[in-house]
């Protein structure tokens, strides 16, 4: 099993044995090294360390910490510039007080100065930054691996405009983003970590760990590693595997440590604590009157979050269609960015229509005062607490508590909305937390307005805590924008109380089941938009519509190779396409399936033969192309060992790339094996060549390619994974979906007839749902379907199976 | 699709048309109603309102309520229990206090009662209600459904016993015993409510709610939604679906709102809130200083939970070996659990050993005091708290609160590990989480001792808080022994606090690190020494170990049909087994496989030839004959429809145990056609019959079943779940735990080869683990292997390939 020298290798990295075949590298340098050290005592002792070290690096702890700590520093830097750029902002604010018009000037200048700023940035070094990058997550993980999502580049491009983009107060929030910024740390550590241990090298774990990555980005936004280990199993997965549950678990608990630690290392803080903590009385937490209230509220939440995603919806088709239509506004991205962001900081100009909507207070100014533990209003006006600055926002001498706390919830509804349309990066998930707080506290203030007494039960009287339905309320509205339980969980860590479980977790139960009846989540609304490679789920409840099998939607023409194949067939098909492996059959005529042979496989095949031709076959050579040849490969040998370890960060896989680069470029073919751009050289060198000699030379070219393959060296996969004619387009996917596969062979009676891949199975399933996109089923239904896992039994008539058995 | 007159009912029930042959009496009878309404408006109205009855609770949030409801009120019931038997031994015990050898005659007796009883009751009502229950469940979910364990029987015997064993005082636990019951419930409203609609008859979706049997069990003992539906998913599954999560969330979140509700309707509380509450400072939860230290202890623990593990495995062997040597003490299972009671009521005895170890405190006073807000020790001795029961058992004039604190850790040590092997119904989770409590509060009375003055931090004084490291170890040790990391969770909603939460996983996560690479969890062990048939994993670190293909251990001897088949022949094949599916081959000399047609199906079939024997062929049967087995069938028909629904809760699938019945009783074939018996008894009626008749009829019978099956009404699956020879073991494993297999067929170019069941499976994974029994891997381990799910390229070499080709 093990390629010649990585047996140490493969010890330390379990399984691993997939890209063996890239290490061999690798491990012949170890085992160079260590048979050097044989002489020298010290050597073997490097060598023993070495091994240590590569063993220390490829165990996922140290990984899962790592990736924890970098997310929990990068959070923190963006908190800090955040809070710097707000700073900045009220200190300009203040300083323009001399006119109310040089105020505006100041107040809205500095938010669009920014916007515009995280806006070019993010269009010009990397377009993959804009957005939420949760859709875009989810459809890696599921769908397609959307590569360019995960580069160096748009994780400078993400944090950096987005950090400009939230200290310029628009309502948008850093929760999306720090996802995708998660599982772009994640991607670009494996990368990393694979320049040490080859365990890394695995693309299958590689994509896990962008799971984890997602847990770690809510976690190191909210300090929330429970609600985020659970948020990035809800969001990205169906099927969740506990390996991953783990991980999310380890690394968002040490981010989230890291993140808190930050502060208190900073001064900031005195100890760890949640980052909205409150301090709600501990004894009764609430009556089990208001526990309808706050059922009442979930079902409002779950009507609020649908609209706010058909709100979404809309806005983003019309700025599509807009777009598409090359108006001179959507010509220009900074365009639609400025404007929103002059209208936008125009209306929550403190002293204009922002007074009525607690313009002048940031998310977070907002969210603490919504959290307050104490009541605002005695009869609609708020008291007033000394040299509290935030509840004075909610003051005014014109308008009650209500109307203000109303004009709020109206007006951030639709900003939020349209914010979230822009191209910058920006997520739903804290001005929707914002909007909840801000309507639960509406409802808490107006119960305690109408029941100023509170409640009498054995003599202690206790007031009703408008602060707990902000909370509440919160974490419902969340939910049904996003579809998700763990909004209720990341509430709870997020305030540091844990005593309004069960009210929270009806209320988000009870917003999840309205909003799931009525439209998808934020996310899948934004993949169907986008129209992202997002391998939909299929409606259960109405699969007779989708009486289509595997033959209605294989793909018919399958590159296959032969026991008999040439080279020459082998350079074809691999030069043809990047599939990752080709199908093995007995002979063009019986098409009978033998295994699967990968790509990498194929390509150490011709490497192999290379050498061989160089060591063995130079007596059949002709003489003057054999002194060239030798030379070219001895060159191109000593240069790929010269190769720089640095490299690697960009390309992983370094053999592939070397191999298929020769074949790309021109007269690849030939070059690769006989070096003929040398031949070439040395016509034009020599005036008159013979011609005799070329033609010898090309039938000599022409016999090595001929030449049929032998298989003996090379890995078969005997048992690659086989579908039949009839399998189901449910059942396909089921499968698909559950182990996770990127294609599959079908067979009819041995014979390999077709293939199917994740394009057309995702292709056969848009042409049963309805034309206006892909319809994405809501997580809530699937408490009507049937087990998706479990042998689907699945039935046809005897005499349309005897019909496909004739026409075969 | 539809089985005819079942339309209606497929629409109400998705996509389970699994079993619509099955119901087709159901939607027969409903349609007839339906027919006989259309002339009686009132009955159209009847009608439509029975469809939307059985569409309404078809719906899983009625099932899933119901469920959380039932458990809520058991739990309750249970608790209400034995906090009278708890009462009852204290009065006792005080009426006593004239003697001390009264009082220990008392405090003796009235557990070895309530001890003896419940043992005696657990192994004369349901011999498997003794354990936990947690091992079967397990199993029942991955590895083979053991029917007998989710039994009404059982859960009758269960509940019972648990009551008196919990009343009895031995340091067991209710959770686990809880996870039984909620998955026996869950197993039972299964069946309760497939006689209101057919969803319920899909197997599949009926396994699945076991595991949010497991979710509100947990929830309604603990009132922890969260940590129940976490708990759930990590000690059943190694693959989550999100389906599952969502309900285990519902029906958990409702069980434990209910189990808070009924304490406050109850008059004993006064709102809803945790169940064992604590009220410790929100501000300035710890410092980081202490951080280290909650570190330490979860490394500790991590090594306590392994011993722990180690001694009950030790145990738990020696005392199986003591069972199968027949000796004197282990005949009886009375004796051996009335020993234990004695030794460990007389260890606890309060005025005798037991003030060295707070012998007095039940288990719950015992953590109620271990969670207390208040540091104890003044220098080692307990401050006067006046009237506090609880604090001063801990209080001994002889010895410091540190004495007795470690001798109560190291007593109950043993007597948990030696309770949960005893034959009853017993948790290892509470008894676990008191000794964690115990070393947590030793450690921080140790601490508060040591740092009197506690921290000063920007001049104010913080006071460590010695009950929160009694919830940090709680948690840990919990985590230690059952390799999981919701007992976090469940700690921060048990006590209602949050603000712990890093402290809580941080040392969660290191005793799960250091216990899963010492030990299995308790689960594991328990199942491997019970040699429950569980599907193990397979450690995929020494994957070449397994160099096994399913040519190795498929079934070879595989029955089959084919499309010449027989009456007879499926007679026999119906008769020799009982497998769901059967495959259809295109005849026996070319074993293509066509699909695989279930045994409902072929039952169908032959019901459908009684029919036909009946209504058609009477004219070539002989007359005497036809009169009796017209009658015959005759009253058959009318008995069959006669049955009351009662009796589908212990058999649900009526029909076919209608059917085999028949084939089953001696002589059964000719019976089922042509009501055999009654010819016979027709024989001896009169005396003298005419052999030549008898003759005649066998030979009609013999032509009747020599007939060729016609397929045609029958439903074929076209695409059975399908390997090849050269499918590893490591593949065939993954497919099956992964997509939730129970068989699967083998083909060679299509011809069937042979067939893999689970048994098969476990018994070649079991041939490559070591002969001690089962390898269970770690949780944890997975950390280090590479994706299960992907498609797992496993490799040989062409020779090897070519030749099982040559062999063919």
């Amino acid at each position: 099993m093990a390629v010649d020298g990585t047996d140490e290798n493969n010890l330390e990295q379990g399984i691993y044995t997939k890209d063996a075949a890239r290490l061999g590298k690798n491990g012949r340098r170890r085992r160079s090294l260590s048979d050097l050290s044989s002489s020298q005592k010290c050597g073997a002792w490097a060598s023993h360390f070495q091994r240590l070290f590569v063993s220390f690096i490829g165990a996922d702890w140290i990984y899962l910490m790592l990736l924890g700590f970098i997310m929990a520093v990068l959070s923190f830097t963006v908190d800090i510039f955040v809070d710097l750029f707000t700073e900045a902002h009220s200190w300009i604010y203040n300083l323009a007080d001399s006119h109310v018009v040089l105020q505006y000037l100041a107040w809205v200048t500095y938010s669009l100065f920014l916007m515009c700023f995280a806006a070019g940035f993010a269009n010009m070094v990397s377009i993959q930054a804009t957005g939420s990058g949760i859709p875009e997550t989810k459809t890696s993980l599921r769908g397609v691996m959307l590569q360019e999502y995960f580069t160096f580049r748009t994780l400078v491009s993400k944090v950096i405009s987005l950090t400009c983009v939230l200290g310029s107060e628009l309502p948008v929030g850093k929760e999306g983003p720090f996802v995708h910024v998660g599982s772009v740390c994640a991607a670009l550590l494996c990368r990393f970590m694979s320049l040490f241990s080859g365990i890394y090298k695995n693309k299958a774990r590689n994509e896990e760990m962008l799971t984890v990555g997602c847990a770690v980005g809510i976690s190191c936004c909210f300090a929330a590693p429970i609600g985020g280990a659970l948020f990035s199993l809800e969001v990205t997965s169906m099927f969740f595997v506990a390996r991953n549950y783990w991980r999310g678990f380890l690394s968002a608990t040490f981010g989230a440590f890291i993140f808190r630690l930050l502060p208190v290392w900073n001064r900031q803080e005195e100890t760890l604590t949640a980052l909205y903590a409150t301090k709600y009385r501990l004894d009764f937490p609430f009556d089990l009157y208001e526990l309808p209230i706050f059922a009442a509220m979930g079902i409002v939440c779950g009507f609020g979050g649908a609209f706010f995603v058909y709100l979404y919806g809309k806005i983003s088709l019309f700025v599509k269609k807009q777009k598409a239509k090359n108006s001179f506004l959507m010509k220009n991205c900074f365009l639609y960015s400025a404007l929103v962001s002059v209208l936008i900081s125009t209306l929550t100009f403190p002293p204009g229509f922002g007074q009525f909507m607690g313009g002048r207070l940031t998310k977070k100014d907002s969210l603490i005062s919504f959290f307050d533990n104490r009541t605002w209003s005695n009869h609609g006006i708020v008291a007033d607490f000394d040299n509290d600055d935030h509840l004075a926002a909610w003051k005014h001498p014109q308008a009650n508590v209500f109307i203000i706390l109303s004009v709020f919830i109206i007006m951030k509804f639709w900003m939020s909305a349209l914010s979230i349309t822009l191209p910058i990066p920006c997520g739903s998930f804290v001005p929707i937390f914002v909007i909840g707080a801000a309507f639960g506290r509406l409802v808490g203030e107006g119960l305690a307005t109408l029941f100023p007494d509170g409640f009498n039960v054995d003599g202690h009287i206790y007031h009703i805590v408008p602060g707990a339905y902000a909370v509440i309320g919160a974490a419902a509205l969340a939910a049904g924008v996003t579809h998700t339980i763990s909004t209720g969980v990341i509430m709870m860590e997020l305030t540091g109380q844990i005593n309004y479980t069960l009210p929270i977790l009806i209320s988000v139960i009870l917003a999840n089941m309205v909003s799931q009846s009525l439209q998808p989540s934020i996310y899948d609304t934004a993949i169907r938009i986008k129209k992202l490679p997002y391998l939909p789920m299929l409606s259960w409840g109405h699969r007779e519509k989708y009486n289509i099998y595997v033959e209605d939607f294989m793909k018919r023409d399958v590159r296959y190779i032969t026991l008999n194949s040439t080279y020459r067939d082998i350079i074809k098909i691999l030069r043809s396409g990047n599939l990752k492996t080709l199908p093995l059959v007995k002979s063009a005529e019986s098409m009978l399936l033998l295994g699967s042979v990968g790509r990498v496989q194929l390509l150490g095949l011709l490497t192999q033969r290379m050498q061989h031709l160089r060591e063995d076959n130079a007596s059949t050579m002709p003489v003057r192309y054999k002194v060239r040849f030798q030379t070219s490969t001895e060159e191109s040998a000593s240069a790929s060992t010269a190769k720089p370890l640095k490299s690697a960060l960009k390309k992983p896989p370094v053999d592939e790339e070397e191999i298929t680069s020769v074949y790309d470029s021109g007269l690849n073919l030939k070059k690769f094996f006989c070096s003929r751009p040398e031949i070439k050289a040395m016509e034009d060198d020599s005036d008159a060549e013979d011609d005799t000699i070329l033609q010898e030379i090309e039938e000599w070219e022409e016999q090595q390619l001929v030449e049929q393959v032998t298989f003996s060296s090379c890995k078969i996969d005997p048992a690659p994974f086989q579908l039949v004619e009839h399998t189901s387009l449910h059942k396909t996917h089921t499968m698909f979906s559950v182990l996770n596969l990127d294609y599959a062979y079908v067979t009819s009676i041995g014979r390999l007839v077709g293939a199917v891949s994740l394009k057309e199975l995702r292709e056969a399933i848009e042409d049963c749902t309805p034309a206006d996109g892909v319809r994405l089923r809501p997580v809530l239904s699937t408490f009507r379907d049937r087990g998706v896992r479990g042998t689907t039994t699945e039935t046809i008539a005897l005499h349309q199976l005897l019909e496909h058995q004739i026409s075969r």
